[in-house]
């Protein structure tokens, strides 16, 4: 019943990230209401100020105390027939609320419509997400230098420091909660930092991480030995898992060379998983190869092995293959691309 | 139709704050039912692990990749006949899925039955909110003399670095992103921290800011003049906003004094806004007196003139009147108290 077409030109959003992309303003309280070429920012008294001094010029703000009482009146006002809307992004009170108004519009649920429509990036959106990435880079960097005085310390004081390198001093946001993980832990999918693990030489570190650039997010993983210090981008490997890390090294790098537009989002995660399974550790990798990024950190496409998307010129993804063994160590590798040319070219 | 009646015995529910009272546990994919007094914690294999290991004794943890299809499945089972669902919280599309799946159950939307439920703390929850405040109240002493070595440095900068003191160098987490305002900023209703402002003699201060213990939110509000450094706890005040700030001090401690069990929560307020109304300032008081908190930050009763909510033993809230004058100063001070013998205590 979800229809999966092109989203048609009247739909509403409520995401902070799908305002942003609308309005070039986003703040946590506000509907957005696109009818063709005009645009509605509807929020409450707190963000009139901003929402006026920074939304684009396509976009009227108006202010109310109910939103989607607001947002029916314009529906109303404005004739509009046929609305598209997130059905798993809305709630069951705004639903019904909207209904009950406006019995005489018809409501199309369309799973995920605004990320479809995000999900090929513009040169400017392009540009930065890389610097976006750059700037985490430097972070990476940065904190590594930072480890090599700071053994001793626990792995959680160390994940809650890292911010202080991604933010860049608290100037940028955080596109996640950093994961700074040591040893058996970076095998947990989800582990929590612990205060009990503290930092020592010959441990192995997992760091994995993003912040955003004027909303745009970046998303990077590093993995290396700690010998007095750590340099993410030329590690020290330890001889015993030395041949773990070039294969997942090996499942990036072939998957970024190889793929193309075109292809099938699942024959890109194919070919990273391939790599992983011809050496015998397929089991052992046990997420997606990868997933859009954008506003969000989490966009389309999903590289995974059930998903049919077509990869296309100006998609922003990442590629990120893993081999964990519980209990023992966890090892990933990320970067992001983009389609350009038909290839993948690293951010 | 959202019946507003006590929650019936079988509910479910997908907030955090929700699950972890319910199990003792939480994580950001799950969704608990409450079958009497059996409880089911159905997440995805990533939190299997953490998920059995700290639930409750009267929770069964369910790991399944569809958690709606999973709780249709129990639903089943337990031959469930009537289900209270919050209509604020649940998507229209998983709405659907249950409902088309589970033909046989009668589904009854309560705005915040979760939030009713948990209203009036126990005496354990009381302790873990004043042990929580008691390390905020520590934080902002330890923040206030921090700055006195941090002249120079942004509101931008200064906020960022609150949050070393406020997590204890990452050892909690926040309850909500720290508001540090100077001068002017301070009246903003949701100012952004500034790069442009920087700190130095003569600033006026205000910090709202809080942390979690245990799961459980703390939240405090004080001002001051940065005179050489500032102390929360006894702050200097500029002669020119002596008088603004005794009305506030003086709202805030009259209705900490004067409110009593049995009250309505709109007569609480009017405690604190007929202080500054007398005075002359009840158009620059902006917002409501208060709120409830908890596991959530801003929890029931909410402390407003519409509110006719009535004050009970072990309700916790916050006492946070403010004056508000544009582009010049914004001063609120805020306190959180629990109902005990009728009366309200600090916390």
């Amino acid at each position: 019943m979800h229809k999966k077409s092109n989203p048609s030109s009247f739909y509403f959003v409520t995401q902070e990230s799908a305002q942003y992309y609308e309005c070039s303003f986003c703040c946590d309280h506000a509907v957005v209401l696109v009818c063709e070429d005009v645009k509605f920012f509807i929020t409450d008294g707190r963000y009139q100020t901003e929402a006026q001094q920074y939304c684009n010029s396509q976009t009227q703000v108006r202010i109310a105390h109910d939103l989607f009482l607001e947002l029916s009146f314009i529906l109303k006002a404005q004739k509009v027939k046929e609305l598209v809307f997130d059905p798993l992004l809305l709630s069951v009170a705004d639903y019904q609320k909207l209904t009950s108004i406006l019995k005489e519009i018809r409501f199309i649920p369309q799973d995920n419509f605004h990320q479809e429509l995000r999900k090929v990036k513009t040169p400017q959106e392009i540009e930065k997400i890389a610097y976006s990435q750059q700037l985490n880079r430097e972070a990476f960097a940065n904190f590594g230098s930072f480890l090599s005085e700071n053994m001793g310390k626990s792995e959680k004081e160390l994940q809650f420091l890292s911010k202080t390198f991604l933010t860049h001093q608290g100037e940028f946001n955080l596109s996640f909660e950093p994961i700074f993980a040591l040893n058996g832990n970076g095998a947990k999918p989800h582990a929590l930092p612990e205060s009990q693990s503290v930092l020592k030489n010959g441990d192995w570190i997992l760091f994995d991480a993003g912040l955003k650039y004027e909303n745009y997010c970046s998303d990077m993983t590093r993995c290396g030995y700690f010998d007095k210090g750590v340099d993410f981008f030329s590690p020290k490997i330890h001889p015993l898992h030395q041949r773990l890390y070039n294969i997942v090294l090996k499942a990036k790098e072939y998957a970024i060379e190889n793929l193309r537009e075109g292809m099938r989002a699942k024959e890109v995660d194919a070919l990273a998983r391939g790599v992983i399974e011809k050496e015998g550790y397929g089991k052992y990798f046990v997420h997606s190869t990868g997933h859009g990024i954008g506003l969000d950190i989490h966009e389309l496409p999903r590289i995974s092995p059930r998903s049919e998307e077509i990869i296309s010129e100006g998609m922003v993804f990442s590629i990120e293959p893993g081999i964990y063994l519980p209990d023992e160590i966890g090892i990933r590798l990320e970067d992001l691309v983009v389609i350009k040319n038909g290839r993948a070219q690293k951010l």
